[in-house]
C-alpha cells in the first residue's frame, strides 16, 4: 500500500471498476467513459475522459488487462477494442491492495465525521 | 460544493481539523503539524508540513481564523502564533459544505466496496 498518503486515488478507484467490467467481459474502450459517468452521476462525480483513458492505459501497461481489436458493423477506419482480464493472480493481488486502501480511506473519513460533527448542539 | 469531482480534498480535511482546534482555543502554528501526524498515524496517513501550512494559510486568508502573536518563555527572535476562530457564521457554512462532501465521499467509497468486493466466493 502507498505509504503515508491521504486517501485512495481516483486512478485506483477507476481501475477497480474497469477490472470489474473486464471480468464480466464487457470492457470496451468507447463505452466505459459514458458508463462510469452515468453510474456516478447521483453522487456528483463525473470522471473526465482524460482520467478514464489514463486509467485504462495503466491497466494495459501493467498487464492487468489485455486488449484485442473488434470489428464493428459498418465501421470504416475506426478500430474498437475489447479489454480482457490479464493475469488473474496479479489482478487479485491488486484488488486486495485497493480494498485495503478503500477500507483505510473510509475509516479516515468516518473519523473526521465523528470528530467534527457529533457534538451535541443546543 | 465542488462540481463533478472525485472525493474530498486533503486540504479540506485538514482545514476541518484545524478549525476544530481553533474552536477549542488550542490551534498553535508549531504544534498542529505534529499533533495531526500523531493522530492519524494508526491509519497510515502522515500529512506533510507543506500541506498543513498551506491549509493553515488558506484558513487565515479566507477569514476562517485570525491569529495573534504570543510570547514564549525564553524565546528570542521567534514569533509564535495562536489561531482563533474567525466569523462563526462563515465557519459554520464552511463546515456544512465540508460535511456534505464527506458524506458524499463516504457513499462513493462504500459503493466501490459493495460493487467490487461483495461477490460470493467459492
Amino acid at each position: 500500500m502507498r505509504k503515508n498518503t491521504f486517501i485512495i486515488k481516483q486512478r485506483a478507484f477507476l481501475k477497480l471498476y474497469m477490472l470489474h467490467e473486464a471480468e464480466k467481459g464487457r470492457l470496451y474502450g468507447l463505452q466505459i467513459l459514458e458508463n462510469l459517468q452515468d453510474y456516478f452521476k447521483d453522487l456528483g462525480y463525473k470522471p473526465t475522459k482524460s482520467e478514464v483513458y489514463k486509467s485504462l492505459h495503466e491497466l494495459l501497461k501493467e498487464g492487468y488487462v489485455t486488449r484485442e481489436p473488434i470489428k464493428k458493423e459498418g465501421a470504416e477506419m475506426q478500430t474498437l477494442y475489447i479489454y480482457r482480464l490479464g493475469d488473474k493472480e496479479k489482478v487479485k493481488a491488486y484488488k486486495d491492495m485497493v480494498k485495503a486502501d478503500l477500507d483505510r480511506s473510509i475509516a479516515l473519513l468516518n473519523r473526521a465525521l465523528k470528530d467534527n460533527y457529533s457534538q451535541k448542539r443546543g
